[in-house]
């Protein structure tokens, strides 16, 4: 039986991957100054500092920050000012600082769910920043525990099922990403609700769930998740049966 | 009864205020060749930058990174060089990357503790960089749950205590700092045991325990936790008789 529903935050509760694009492209507008960004090469150089960085700085707007400052001086050859690092380093804040908005709808999803479920929000990332968007959503009090994770992965997951004393089966997790929110869990034996966002960091799009649909819905949008939690309660009970 | 003991990390179970303080100076060292550093009003400003972004980054070594990077472009009206900038980019990663160290005896006192006590580690600063520090300081067996928080206040450790099922006069905290460490324990009913590491951060020298030393005691060293600890059991008995 369903007992506990986890919730992912950035792209589930509220907008996140948007303001990481649009970091994006402030930064490809500053170094346009200096190189040819139609260069492909450049892209895969940056590419490259990014996916060493993130395992010396984890997720999060800081780490996200540093790599942008790094990048730039290598691939401009320590040509770029100081001004022009400033305004990467503006960049960067301006992403810590972005106003919390909700997904429309997505108070009320959580309300329904927590009629019936114990709900946890179980969001990634850098510790301070994801405490002060949890502040600021306004939905803290909804959540019986707020997990703040470095990385989605079976470990985490279990870990987390050791502290809850909860068994997967009981689970249920709600999230945009497949790799983060749904496979792991499926693959430890819980349930998922998938609810794409409109825009996907590249890093999220890889997944190893093939065609294992059994264990997972799909929610077009927030006013669909309480059906989709039914209807995995159902196919819960269906296998208790 | 005493029935938990919490263990902090930087400067209680391994060596970290003298990486930042190296960092420091090296960082010093760079701005030296563009700014007169026995200027009074050059530390005020780097205090003051510090102190502004440490409420937009949090604690930890990426946050003092991108914080020195913005430090120096200001300081220097914008004359330091990409090179420099990147210079102290590296001075960060060193931090971030610096071998995990344990204090002499610290791993017999946890283990010696936790014979009779569950323990658990709760740590302050960046998630991704405290959770590779556990991982390295081959300590994380030892305990019952491991907590990184982002801030050590009166409200986390309320937090803590009512998802460990405790009331505080149940829980002692061992670490360096008595602002973050022993204060907010103490004044929720807690104990403490109070090890001084030989540097201390200015941030947190600061407390308002005065002369209260009823619930707390002084370990000089790892080997004196373990008495520090039968020590408060004999008060926590003493009172609770």
């Amino acid at each position: 039986m369903l007992q506990m529903i986890g919730f992912d935050g950035d792209d589930t509760l509220w907008h996140s991957e948007g303001y990481y694009q649009d970091a994006g492209k402030a930064f490809e507008a500053i170094l346009g100054g200096y190189v040819d960004l139609a260069d492909l090469r450049l892209h895969e150089q940056m590419l490259a500092t990014e996916r060493r960085n993130l395992k010396l700085f984890g997720y999060g707007a800081k780490g996200m920050t540093l790599s942008m400052v790094e990048t730039a001086i290598a691939l401009t050859d320590s040509r770029i000012t100081a001004q022009d690092i400033h305004r990467i380093v503006a960049i960067g804040k301006g992403v810590l600082q972005h106003p919390v908005e909700l997904l429309p709808g997505i108070r009320e999803a959580v309300r329904a769910v927590a009629e019936q479920y114990h709900v946890v929000l179980i969001t990634k990332g850098d510790l301070f920043h994801q405490e002060k968007k949890v502040e600021q959503s306004g939905l803290a009090d909804l959540f019986r525990r707020i997990e703040i994770v470095s990385e989605k992965d079976a470990a985490t997951y279990r870990r987390l099922f050791a502290e809850f004393g909860l068994e997967p089966a009981q689970f249920a997790m709600v999230g945009n990403s497949l790799r983060s929110d749904i496979e792991p869990v499926v693959r430890l034996g819980g349930w998922g609700v998938h609810m794409p966002y409109h825009v996907t960091w590249a890093h999220e799009l890889e997944n190893g769930l093939g065609d294992d649909t059994q264990r997972y819905v799909t929610a077009d949008a927030p006013a669909a998740i309480p059906a989709a939690v039914r209807e995995l309660a159902q196919r819960a009970a269906g296998l208790a049966a």
